[in-house]
């Protein structure tokens, strides 16, 4: 098989895992707003009342924004690996859908966490997945190495790079995690400014990655 | 890492940023015909009965169709901005997803909208979106003029011309939402008529927006 | 604007619109399943009472199969049509966008006809959906033809061919719809082999069309 | 019409079933999680007792799981034979549209098996889509390679090493499947070791599928 347009093949499958990914994404993006529920008509009789309503949506609000740029930061991460690779394997591949697997938990770990955001397991439930992100694309970068997956030409440095970005973001989003034990609105908030830092200042270190 | 085929990865991030996009909104089309529900078996014993029941949807589909049309213009709108770009940058894709996420707030807007289809704040709330995604789509353009991102030989006009057709788009749908002071029917069908007239007779100005 | 690669951007939207197309359709596809509701646990004590529960669920499974067919068909329908086009205008997007807004009611019809199997006026909503889809393809191959956007080199009687193909399948899908008189699931039987023989041997006349 | 641009539109065509596939799989894998309900807030007033909630969702992620592992090696599948296609035809895409119909299958057995874990039925109604599966790939491959829409090139025992692997992965799901006689969990524990192994050691006789 490898006689067989082996290159285009790679690049193709490399395509196929993108387009899964960006729907996967797409979809979990979307379905974060679902939890968003209109309040019941029944209950309320004036726009002030209405008002309330949504003033109460507010916990939900904050970690729909909290969800949506978590996803959005995994998405440039994994899309940011994926520029590097010239093809892919099995082992890569199956280590992104596992990854794809952890992003389709969010709406479901955003959901736990809008509805229990007063209990310190919701928000170590949503670490946890977070940490499982961070650590299937540092598996997957590792993988694609040692299968000489890569483009050629990359800089020296930049299997260091992305791992310390990894690595710190992970040492980051723990810390945040741990401040549940003063209270889980601290933990949310320090996730949040974090997650904002990162999309409004995404450089670190020296190598800006895609 | 600009050495490393810079030009392919930025075209090509741009055409994960569109295949995100296309995902975003193909899920939040479909979504919206969540909205419609199916009348429940148990209060319907005839034809007549059933024609009543789809009857009472009449304010559901309108306000699923008018949502429709909202993110059909959005859509195309974004494309319009995307295809004037040579490639992007962290920035923009972060404008970009921003957007995206106040696109996903379209089908709770409109479940809002169409379960409080009388109440001032369900209208202010859906031009509130609206006006947002007019927002980051007029600061996304600014941030890729300032990069440099756009490709080569623009016309000269180009930049007036897309800010114009943003704020007078965003003018008619802040007049057409200030109709809720006598009706939000009133207003809704001022969205419906100015967003069919978008649809019918795009060109605004001199420039036809591709 | 036309002259900054037009073509190049006028495929593009092709390729964004029909990026769009497939996402609607995957949605609406799996959406359908979602009206296949699990049997509740608590009324169910053995495999015999769970095989009743799924026999019950037979009607829902027959719709489901005949909506499935419709979106498949409907998608190759469109893909024929873009096919033969070389770029789009708006007015074809925006026909094909209404043509989508259709595919997006194809889950409620199914979920409204499967929930009122016996009522006619069900069985017409979901014809009527159908019709509505056939009359946006000839209208958006019509706005095509007008505006040139079609490829070169298409066979003299490429026009007629397509209006007949969608004329004949229209007529066929109103008298299965007119079965409805004698009975639903006469009607339903009847749309089910209409959609097999299309899918199964989909030759009809002198062009087999893409 | 096959004077005109035939390869390109066949493999556009091909491009378009590919986009659909990636769709209704991501859609697919995301609608799974809908599945693990957040536990009733009314019931739940501690960490400890959320924890207890969270367990006993087990048998649901469990499941969850197996699908996802499901999904991920039909996707690899189905992949695997459009690489190897030059272009395909409309029994070939019809045969690949049933596919899809019985991926969209994976969500409703998944909800019935993680619903009634304990019921044989619900075990074989899992195994009969993933036969179906196994099924439409085999048949989509013979009338791929009767039609002559296979790309040049390929070695001489594609055929039979794609046949054997389906066959092969047929045989040991159906042997772990017939393991519910035991135990439901007997059956689910060997689907999901089997699909591990694929997952993680795909390579099965002479040839390395793509």
């Amino acid at each position: 098989m490898e006689r067989l347009n082996y290159n285009r093949m790679a690049g193709k499958n490399l395509h196929r895992l993108e387009a899964l990914a960006d729907g996967v994404f797409a979809v979990a993006m979307t379905l974060l707003v679902l939890d968003l529920k209109v309040p019941a008509a029944e209950a309320i009789h004036s726009d002030a009342g209405l008002a309330a309503a949504l003033l109460a949506l507010t916990p939900k609000l904050v970690t729909y924004l909290m969800s949506f740029l978590t996803l959005g930061i995994f998405w440039l991460g994994q899309q940011a690996q994926l520029n590097l690779l010239e093809r892919s394997n099995r082992d890569v591949v199956w280590t992104h859908i596992a990854f794809l697997a952890s992003v389709c938990l969010i709406p479901f770990a955003t959901a736990l966490l809008s509805e229990f955001v007063e209990y310190r397991l919701a928000l170590v439930f949503y670490w946890v997945v977070i940490l499982l992100q961070g650590l299937l694309l540092a598996l997957s970068w590792k993988l694609s190495r040692k299968a000489g997956l890569a483009k050629d030409g990359l800089p020296d440095g930049i299997d260091r790079a992305i791992y310390r970005r990894i690595l710190v973001a992970q040492a980051l989003y723990a810390a945040a995690a741990a401040l549940c034990v003063f209270s889980n609105w601290a933990s949310i908030a320090a996730i949040v400014l974090l997650q904002l830092n990162y999309a409004l200042a995404p450089r670190i270190g020296r190598f800006a990655l895609p």
